[in-house]
C-alpha cells in the first residue's frame, strides 16, 4: 500500500518556515500576513453561547439541532436573498476544510472522475480530489473542459487567493454548464460577507440558480465572518439529495460538531452587528496595506473581495516573499494556489491594527 | 459511481425508532439505556478550561499544543503505568469515532486488505473497513485468521458491548501475532477507566508490549471518562511512524479540534478526582441494575468492565428489546454488535440515578 500522505503535495506552509524565521528576527517583530488567521476577539454573542453550553456530557448528532440549521437558513435569506431553503438542506461541518477535503471521497468519486477547480485556488480542493484519486483540472474556463463530463466543479467567489468576485452572469453560465453535464457544482462562499469593490452573489440566489438547488452546494464558514476559526464552525447547503447522502455517510463516519460549538454557531449566525463592525475594521486595514504596497512598487490585482491583497512585483513569488521577510513581513507565495500565481504573493489583512501599521511603516519607510 | 452510504449497514440506531416510541409512551417516561450517553455533568475542571479558551479567533493546529499531548502522556503513565511515551506520539482526534471510521482509509488500506475485528464489536470498526473497501473478519481468535496476513487488527478491552476484560497474557499473544504478521494492532481503550471485576491493561503497558510501541496504536476517549461526549475529545497514541503518517494526512484533511475543546481535554486529563467520583456513581447504578435484571430472569454475562450489562433472556434480542420497551426501558439489540449477540441486549448504566431507580422498580415490580 502506498502512503496516503504521498498523494498530497508537501504541506505548503511547512515550506515557508525558513523565511518565517527570517521575518521573526526583525527588530520590530514579525508581521504575519501569511495564513490569514483572524486575530480580533471572538464576538461576545458566540462566546456566551459556547459558555452557556459548557455542560454537555452527552453525544451530539451529526445533523445538529433544527434551530442551528434554521439559523443558517435565516442568515442566508436575510443577508443574501436566498429563498426557499429548508433546514433539512443544511448540514453543519467541523469547519469547511474537512468538508472540502472529504467531499469527493464521501460522494464516492474515484480515479474515473474529473474534478474541476479554479486556476488559482485554495489548495484543499485539489487535496480532496487527490485523496479520492480523482483527476484534477485547474481552469476558470468551462471551454477548457471541452466535451468532458466533470463529476464536480468548484467555484470560489470572493476568491482565495486573489479576491475576484464573479458576477451573476458568470455564475449562471457555470450553473447551466454543470447542470447540462450532470456535474455537482460546489460554490465555496466562505468570504461572501467580505466584498470591497463589487457585490458578491451566492450560487443559491434565485437569479443565479433559477429557484432550484438541484446539482448545487454552497459551503459557508464562520471562521472569518465571526472570528471563529478556533471553533471549527461551518456548513454546507443546497441540493437536498446530496445533503441527505452526505448526512447518511457522515453519521457513520462520526463528523459531529461539539455541542458548545453548535450553540456558538447558531448564536453567531443570528447576529449581523459583529460582522458589520469587523468588516469596517478590515476595510481600514485593507486600505492602509494596499496603499503601502503600491507605494513600495507592488501592483495589486483583483482583490475586490475576501481578506487578501493579491500583489506582484513582476518577479518570482519566492523572491517577493523573501523581500518582504527582510522587512519582517510574512506573506504567502502565490504558487501555493496554482502555477498562475508564480509571480504573486497573497497578503492577508487579518493582522491587528498595530501589526498592520508596523507593516505599513516598513513598506513606506 | 455507487453511493458511499450503501457500503455501510443501516445506521443501527434508526432501526429501534419504533420500540423507542413505545418506551416513550410509558406513564413513568422512558428510561433510555440504549446509546449509553453520559448524563452526569461535565466536570467543572473541563468546563472552566473551555470557558477560559472561549476567545479563540485563530486557526488551531491538527497536532495541538505540546501541553495537551504531554497531559495525555502523563495520564497514561500515572494511571496505567505506560512508560516511555513521548508527546510526539500523541495525536488528538475529534472524538474516537471519526478516528476509527477513517483509520483504514487514512492508512491507505483498500480491497486487498484484511481488517480483523472482535466477534462482538462497536460497529464503527467495520464501518471504517467498509469505507476503505477492505475485507472484514470478525473473530476473537487469531487461529481463525490462519495463515492470512491482516493489515489491521482491532482489540477492545474493556469491551463494548459485553464488557469483557482481556488479561495481559491474551494481549501479549495478540501483540506477538500482529508483529509476526506485520499487522497494525489498534487497541480501543476508551473504557480503560471503568473496570468492576478485573484489572484492565493497556496494550502499551511494558508487560504487554515489551517496552516497544512498534506496530501498536491505543485509542483513548474522554467521552465516558470525563462526561465529555459533547466536546468530541479523544486521542490516538503509539507507534511513532504511524502517528507521523496520520498527522501528515490529517493536516491535509483538516481534522482540527476546536481550541476550547483542546483546552478542556488537557485540563480533564490532568485531573483524576472527577473520574474516581464518576466511577463510584456508575458502580452503584451498575449493581442496582444488575440485581434488577437478574431478578427479572435475565442472565448477565461478562460485563467485568465498560459501562454496560450484557444480558440475555435466551430469546431473540429484538424480543427482549420489545419486552423492555413495554416497561419503558430502551436497550440496544445485541445484534448491533455482531451475530453472536443475537440473543443479548446491551443495557447501559449511564442514565441518571432517578432513571436507573425507575428501571429497577419496573424490573422488580
Amino acid at each position: 500500500m502506498g502512503r496516503v500522505s504521498e498523494r498530497f503535495p508537501d504541506f505548503p506552509w511547512d515550506t515557508i518556515a525558513g523565511v518565517k524565521a527570517r521575518a521573526v528576527e526583525h527588530p520590530g517583530g514579525i508581521v504575519d500576513l501569511s495564513i490569514g488567521t483572524p486575530v480580533d476577539p471572538t464576538p461576545e454573542v458566540a462566546r456566551e453561547a459556547l459558555i452557556g453550553a459548557a455542560d454537555s456530557p452527552g453525544y451530539p448528532t451529526v445533523f445538529g439541532p433544527e434551530s442551528l440549521r434554521q439559523a443558517a437558513v435565516d442568515w442566508l435569506e436575510r443577508r443574501f436573498e436566498i429563498t426557499g431553503l429548508r433546514p433539512s438542506q443544511v448540514l453543519p461541518t467541523v469547519g469547511s476544510k474537512e468538508l472540502i477535503a472529504h467531499l469527493p471521497m464521501q460522494l464516492g468519486l474515484g480515479p474515473d472522475d474529473l474534478v474541476v477547480i479554479p486556476e488559482l485556488a485554495y489548495p484543499t480542493y485539489e487535496v480532496g480530489a487527490r485523496y479520492a484519486g480523482c483527476e484534477v483540472l485547474a481552469t476558470d474556463s468551462m471551454d477548457v473542459v471541452g466535451s468532458r463530463t466533470p463529476a464536480l466543479i468548484y467555484l470560489n467567489s470572493p476568491a482565495n487567493p486573489h479576491g475576484q468576485i464573479l458576477g451573476p452572469d458568470h455564475l449562471r453560465a457555470v450553473v447551466e454548464f454543470a447542470r447540462e453535464r450532470g456535474a455537482l457544482l460546489v460554490s465555496d462562499e466562505c468570504y461572501l460577507e467580505f466584498a470591497w469593490e463589487d457585490t458578491p452573489w451566492s450560487v443559491l440566489h434565485p437569479d443565479v440558480c433559477g429557484g432550484s438547488f438541484d446539482g448545487l452546494l454552497a459551503v459557508h464558514s464562520l471562521s472569518k465572518r465571526s472570528n471563529l476559526a478556533g471553533y471549527r464552525d461551518a456548513f454546507v447547503t443546497g441540493d437536498q439529495a446530496v445533503v441527505d447522502e452526505l448526512l447518511a455517510v457522515r453519521k457513520h463516519l462520526g463528523f459531529m460538531l461539539p455541542t458548545p460549538v453548535q450553540a456558538a454557531m447558531a448564536a453567531a449566525l443570528a447576529d449581523d452587528v459583529h460582522v458589520t463592525a469587523q468588516r469596517q475594521v478590515y476595510a481600514a486595514r485593507r486600505a492602509d496595506l494596499r496603499a503601502a504596497l503600491e507605494s513600495a512598487g507592488f501592483t495589486v490585482e483583483h482583490s475586490e473581495g475576501a481578506l487578501y491583497l493579491w500583489a506582484t512585483r513582476g518577479e518570482p513569488c519566492r523572491d517577493t516573499v523573501a523581500w518582504l521577510a527582510e522587512r519582517g513581513i510574512l506573506a504567502a507565495p502565490g504558487e501555493f494556489y496554482g502555477s498562475a500565481g508564480a509571480q504573486h504573493v497573497r497578503v492577508a489583512f487579518t493582522a491587528t491594527d498595530e501589526r498592520v501599521a508596523a507593516a505599513v511603516q516598513r513598506l513606506t519607510a
